[in-house]
């Protein structure tokens, strides 16, 4: 039996060219052969089957709301779960500085897969195949509570009080390229409410600094 | 003969259904029964069509070129254009607010008839009708020579310097949702030079302060 057979009978795709698969499961640490064409290509066809499905099966939603369900089931933190439950991570090929896989990499093996599920079988295979995946985390969806995240939160709770919007200011850089990790600070310009954020991108760290923000607005 | 024959023609597609085709030619001014979520769809669906094309087209590539190939493709500038000559902004059904068709609104439109012909044919028919409305301008891409954008150029330039990264910073916004006009200053905070750009989002605001910023320091 191949390495990859468990994987494969849950995503419900037998691979005719199995060699796409183990490129799918190569992280670019391990050297030029690797995933992240795939994980190109696995981002649009993630991104359209997930949209099918959602305007399906909520015919009565709106595009606001069903493009906010689409960013709770294919943010990394979601995708990474998902390649962790299917077993990506210990079928994951990488580089010996990469002992343990980051979120980062379990979700962008993830698309990968399904990129190669798509060039191996085509859209109605790759639909499959995340529909197996993701399919149960669809359907737990409500699609009234997806919770918006903080900046946007922020953001429309000034533009209904009329108020200047909130700003983001870089505070600190730090570490190397792909790892570095972020200082962001939010200001409210109109009462000078400060607060500052912390995370590994600046969009991290500018959610980070809008959710203290606004737990201290809830406090006021 | 129907008033969509000569759009279908273009697309290679005949709808069976064409209520789909004339839901995707109805742009929210003109009441609740309109284009917004068949838009949502089409995102996705052109999304993954152009990936694959751009995947098989140029094997070579790197997934960071691919997908700024892909951006540039997509964005609406692009988008409004491929729309007017298709001659969608003649069929496009609009409230009476709405004498001329804005570039965006033509932009969402034909992302919709994208989601309408996937609706109407599955995933086949609607990637040969994207190639069909994008094909020539995608086989006239240079992928060598795809511009990056200022603000993604003038962060790789100071990353390779060694230098912070650039600030941005709202200064003001004017005028009602939907048409607001965002002045936004650039600073870079080692050496303080500072430029203001203007635009109708942030994101565009913020490309043009990067811009002149880098004007300055090509001047220098």
């Amino acid at each position: 039996m191949s390495r990859t057979a468990a994987l494969e009978r849950r995503l419900g795709h037998r691979f005719a060219d199995r060699s796409l698969l183990e490129r799918a499961l190569t992280h670019r640490s391990r050297g030029a052969e690797n995933n992240e064409r795939l994980e190109f290509l696995g981002d649009g066809v993630l991104g359209c089957a997930v949209a099918e499905e959602l305007y399906r099966r909520f015919p009565l939603l709106s595009e606001g709301k069903l493009t906010r369900l689409r960013a709770s089931v294919v943010r990394e933190e979601a995708l990474a779960q998902i390649a962790a439950g299917l077993g990506v991570g210990e079928l994951l090929l990488r580089g010996e500085g990469e002992p343990v896989p980051r979120p980062s990499m379990l979700a962008d093996a993830m698309e990968a897969v399904f990129g190669a599920v798509f060039v191996d079988g085509g859209y109605a295979a790759a639909r499959q195949a995340v529909l197996a995946a993701l399919g149960e985390h669809i359907a737990g969806l409500d699609p009234e509570h997806v919770a918006k995240d903080p900046k946007t939160r922020l953001q429309e709770l000034l533009q209904g009080a009329h108020r200047p919007l909130p700003e983001y200011q870089v505070r600190s850089v730090q570490g190397a390229a792909h790892q570095q990790s972020f200082e962001v600070e939010c200001v409210l310009p109109d009462t000078g409410v400060r607060a500052t954020g912390k995370g590994g991108s600046r969009q991290k760290a500018e959610q980070d600094a809008a959710q203290e923000v606004l737990r201290r607005l809830d406090g006021e």
